[in-house]
């Protein structure tokens, strides 16, 4: 898709803005569930997210996003942060619309190809190919003795078996080419199978021969996006990535970022366009900027101090107490040794602490918002300033928007500030495709053993 | 449940027929993809499964169930044998129903037991308590080589295995007690972390620490379906199965298996009234016996050697040419020896060898219908009888209905079996319960954690 549909009159435009809903049970500030205006009963209720997901598809949006990890977070105790699964919670999504897409994370370290690879292809057949995988290598490293293992696998590690998997899956998509399913009646003939492949995928760490057992799905394989930050990550990310989930509290951070995803991209002979570039960002919005930042305080203040101190210490490796709360942040504690399951949000956190000099109390209150990503607190207008800043001046392709809270802080989002994006022609008004990729602007990949070769295909 | 809802008037009785829809795409018959009454554009549109769940709901059918395996069958050239995935498939046909239970198969040799577990919490959760694991070591050996192994691990490995599988399993759904989630607003508690429980299995075979990252599921645990018939396959069903699916051919083999699979639960201490007994039934249905039997025979003119000649090739190990289908079945070339995924099947073709000395052609139509499974051509009335008689007379507490094709054959079932038997007082005509647990009168276990002790959990 080269043209937007901004309504009529509107220019056609060779570049789109892009918004995911990035839903977290409950909301993305970590006191959400405790505000008045949540309700903590719906929080496993599939139709409380089927309705979230409706309410993205009324005004749009490119997709719906789900984060995971196969391990319960410590701090459970003080907040919503059980797992809900994506695969299934996202079929059950992909029933109830039409239209939106549909971002699940599945870790490259925790699956097995042949099992993902069905899952995703089967979720883009269900849904009319609107799949897309967030990859992860997972940052928690409790996950490892959910496994059987010791010890979480080192970053480095990590990463090359995440290669090696996405080479493996890649093949798997690809291993049923477009007309290998004939079906038909009269010859007798279901499945050409000289159109369905074996992969024999052998890499560092990983063995499979496929075909996989699922023709191939509307979109050929699920969009690739990615979210990690570190030299590995964006060097993976260069490589394969067609979306990037990143968090940047400056302008200037994330255009940084953004042109040096880019240049990765097209020195590997990629397009650039064909990889987008999609900050987070959780905005509180009030019809003045003064009340946006109290509805900001108001949520600040049911933070519970235990729950973020936990998270310093995942983050920063530093231990610290409550009695610690309202003197600065001891720079001289932070670990900044050793491995660390989130190495880019490590620096996020690191930079704040260096250019504002919080105290524990505030450093964790910036947390408290989206761990790490940007909070911003304003009116409607100011909201779509910020985006069509980031959009304009080379930080962003789109964004990835985390409400404080769920649903309020998505309507408020929908209702007020969508319709300044639409009205400045920055945002469609109707959707002009069907599939993920066609809401993203990306090219259908084509089999790799098609006989007019694999023309799209990664690596 | 221990009553039903056969009507007014109806007596109270303490047992109750239960039936599932066994559903394959396109249908049972091998053939079923090539008549004139299916649409094979269908058979991969999650509508054309949602409005069978709906058309089984619309009965009150206990559930509906998907197989699966994760290999590619060779002979999908001749017949729809892709696999849909059924956490995903499933997920999404929750979302289209109410009450119906969601019935789908997952290996123990070729998954991760935490992936696994939350891939279930989350099915039930989503469905309101609908989710049943038909629980499988994986019958097809080609399995192996998606998984980076060299061979199917051997049959008895296997059972290992799942032994081991099932306790880590059984202990994540329990790992959080029922009361754990309290989501208390005004102090701040989300979970009771006192409540949520390391489950620290450590088995011969698997490492897992826990607690599973998702609360409590409504029925705390999917239902636990099996499907193997073999020696270890019975011991593993006596011991965990809360429902067994089974292929027999005549009412002897089938009172037989019932009576020894209920003594062998009540000699480990259980009660032989929670764990059900559902053989297959594929019926051709029809107004008199003889179009019945045409229609019967209208498949089998549709089927093609080259895909049964390979279905023989794997449940006997015999491998016959098209050229061999009018002579007999040459005995003394059956491989009686090695390891065969599907032991019992094997037995229950032997055993049709030998009773009925059919001609090559002959066997074929008869596994053409169902693999093995019993295929009966006959009347409404005559469907109803065999379901009564295998039900009165110790044979079976109800059935996998297994349509010979898609959505047709299920309809006619659906239209004229089943007001019969409600008129007989067989079978419910509105649901009385919920879950799938409720449906299948199955006791809801308390987690082995929580204070009152571990009153249901298995072994
Ligand atoms: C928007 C966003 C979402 C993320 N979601 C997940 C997630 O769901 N699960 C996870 O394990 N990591 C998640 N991450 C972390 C990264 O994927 C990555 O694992 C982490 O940053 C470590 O990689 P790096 O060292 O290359 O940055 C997320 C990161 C971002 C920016
Ligand atoms: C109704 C029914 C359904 C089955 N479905 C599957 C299946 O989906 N996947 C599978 O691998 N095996 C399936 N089986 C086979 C058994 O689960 C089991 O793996 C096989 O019988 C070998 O075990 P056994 O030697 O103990 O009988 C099914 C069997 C029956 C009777």
């Amino acid at each position: 898709m080269t043209t937007n549909a901004a309504g009529p009159g509107r220019e056609f435009r060779e570049r789109e803005l892009h918004l995911n809903l990035f839903i977290y049970p409950g909301g993305h500030h970590e006191a959400a569930w405790r505000h008045s205006s949540s309700d903590p009963d719906r929080l496993l209720d599939i139709r409380f997210y089927q309705d979230l997901a409706r309410s993205a598809e009324a005004v749009t949006f490119d997709g719906v996003f789900f984060a995971d990890g196969p391990a319960l977070a410590d701090n459970v105790r003080y907040a919503s942060r059980f797992r809900l699964e994506p695969f299934t919670w996202l079929s059950a999504i992909a029933a109830a619309t039409e239209r939106t897409g549909l971002i699940g994370t599945a870790s490259t370290t925790y699956s097995e190809p042949y099992n993902l690879a069905r899952l995703f292809a089967s979720l883009d057949h269900l849904s009319g190919g609107r799949a897309g995988w967030n990859i992860v290598t997972t940052g928690a490293p409790q996950a490892a003795q959910n496994f059987g293992l010791d010890a979480h696998p080192v970053h480095a590690e990590r990463y090359e078996r995440a290669r090696d998997f996405l080479e493996a899956v890649t093949k798997l998509w690809d291993s049923w080419e477009d007309e290998a399913l004939v079906a038909d009646q009269r010859s007798g003939l279901f499945a050409d199978t000289d159109r369905i492949h074996t992969v024999d995928h052998e890499g560092p760490l990983l063995k499979v021969r496929g075909p996989l057992n699922i023709p191939r799905s509307p979109q050929g394989r699920p969009v690739y996006v990615q979210a990690g930050s570190s030299e590995d990550g964006r060097a993976f990310a260069a490589r394969y990535a067609e979306a990037i989930f990143t968090a940047h509290q400056t302008l200037r951070s994330g255009q940084d970022f953004y042109a040096d995803i880019k240049k990765r991209a097209a020195r590997l002979g990629r397009d650039p366009g064909q990889l987008l570039v999609l900050p987070g960002i959780s905005p509180f919005i009030a019809s003045t900027e003064a009340e946006a930042r109290r509805l900001h305080e108001d949520f600040n203040e049911l933070t519970q101090p235990e729950y973020s101190l936990e998270l310093l210490h995942r983050l920063l490796g530093i231990r610290l107490t409550p009695q610690q709360l309202d003197g600065p942040v001891p720079r001289e504690l932070i670990e900044t040794q050793g491995e660390r399951g989130n190495g880019s949000r490590f620096q996020l956190v690191l930079d704040i602490v260096e250019r504002e000099q919080p105290t524990v109390r505030q450093l964790l209150h910036r947390l408290a918002g989206a761990r790490g990503h940007r909070v911003f607190a304003g009116t409607p207008e100011q909201v779509a300033d910020q985006i069509q800043q980031w959009y304009e001046q080379g930080a962003a392709d789109g964004f990835n928007v985390m409400p404080p809270w769920l649903p309020g802080g998505f309507d408020l989002f929908a209702d007020h500030v969508v319709p300044i994006l639409r009205e400045r022609g920055l945002f469609r008004s109707a959707y002009t495709g069907r599939t993920l990729r066609e809401h993203y602007g990306l090219a259908r990949p084509a089999s790799r053993y098609a006989p007019q070769g694999a023309a799209v295909s990664v690596a």
